[in-house]
């Protein structure tokens, strides 16, 4: 899976990108990878050529989060439609869905008006053979469209939006797809060793438990190392992914405690 | 410039990418653009094809960020190398500067001997052509190579080490390519507008205030809406950029406050 994130925001530095992460944690607890993550702003064609560059690795899924509200600079879909060298078109059903928010903020008194304005309208325009997936808290659609053996699915950039449509309408998807394997995951700490004193034990470790990725993260300052050690896995069980890592956390134990760092779980 | 970070622990969503965030504020504050982030997965095959793609789009900087250290799995100098079609060689410079940093260590007592192991000479093994920049926090120096007209700057992926290493000896590269221009940015806030009844008022005002880029962050919820704007402009000096803002949030203002929405500063 990939991910492509839209928004000017995230390149000045303004916005934090916790889509991403949310979205990136969320596919790895299903048991999808994501192999790569794209940031681009708001520009139709650095969105199409994002696209374009992920569609020819031919990953399972690519979500794409932000640029589908009714404001100018909201270009996702034309880029996705230029992308696939496609049309964007009046969806019915988008229209829709729209429509319908509209006439219930008209009928509570937030707007006068639920008239279909070009910019409301424009959140219907999709890219021919799209399918829209509803958005139960906001107003644009999330969108989903097959692409050879590819589902691009373009989500909103509001978090709530973003994560209610793929709760609702995506997680299932790649639940199917990635079938019983699981991702589990652990860490310990380590005090008063060094990461390159740590590395080769590292090595030892993972050569004798080759179906554990472990990972060192230094945490504290130069003076007073101090290493986050993530271990995980991927299986179809618990008991499996337990057993693994509990195994390796007991011989990578050992071996720092015989070089003087104290380990704590 | 471009941003290309590595590390799994963005791709499992374990990590949230603050380090791309910073570099992105950063660079936009003294006046370079960045025009795209890239997160990839510790893969030497992943990080060459990131960095040769990047060095295709030409941009003047393309700055790395995470894989610099002593474990198996600091990959980023391999991955650069095989973009480059380079070998990796033992840099002088670089090993010297990594063995004070073990000799201090030694005679503070925090590791046993400053014996340059395997492990720790690999930080040293940088592509041909490549200058290390000095880590004042860590032991992983940075690396520099010049690419044709591209800056390709490998920065660690801890914070600290990453921030003072961009800031003692990437910053004033940046500040030299950008010249005089800098980046402005204000923000006001609306109520009891939807975005989609903004959109109009603010395609208007951007039409009316060329120089100001207007993009609208809904920060409420669907029954209540409030919606910041943020307002930014690329200018020479202070006194243009503040009498742009200001010309263009007042006009703004008054169109919201027309259409019955509140303007909060």
């Amino acid at each position: 899976m990939e991910i492509v994130c839209v928004g000017n925001e995230l390149l000045i530095g303004k916005t934090l990108n916790t889509n991403a992460q949310w979205l990136a944690k969320r596919a790895t607890s299903l048991g999808i990878m994501v192999k790569r993550i794209t940031v681009v702003g708001d520009e139709v064609e650095e969105i199409a050529c994002a696209i374009r560059e992920a569609l020819q690795r031919k990953p399972r899924f690519i979500i794409t989060t932000g640029g589908l509200g009714p404001t100018f600079d909201d270009k996702t879909l034309e880029g996705i439609a230029k992308a696939l060298n496609r049309k964007l078109e009046l969806n019915q059903k988008a229209l829709q869905m729209i429509k319908e928010k509209y006439e219930a903020y008209a009928k509570a008194g937030k707007i006068e008006k639920a008239e279909m304005t070009p910019h409301r309208v424009k959140m219907a325009m999709l890219p021919e053979g799209a399918e829209p997936l509803q958005n139960p808290v906001g107003t644009a659609p999330g969108v989903i469209i097959k692409v050879n053996d590819t589902f691009l699915i373009a989500l909103p950039g509001v978090p709530s939006e973003m994560e209610a449509i793929f709760d609702e309408s995506v997680a299932f998807l790649l639940k199917k797809e990635a079938g019983e394997a699981m991702f589990f995951e652990a860490s310990i700490y380590a005090d008063g060793i060094m990461e390159s004193t740590l590395a080769p034990l590292i090595d030892l470790t993972m050569h004798d438990n080759p179906y554990v990725y472990i990972k060192s993260h230094p945490r504290g300052e130069e003076k007073k190392p101090h290493i986050e050690i993530h271990l995980s896995t991927t299986a179809k069980d618990s008991k499996t992914a337990k057993d693994r890592l509990g195994k390796t956390i007991i011989q990578l134990s050992e071996l720092i405690r015989k070089k003087g760092g104290k380990v704590k779980v």
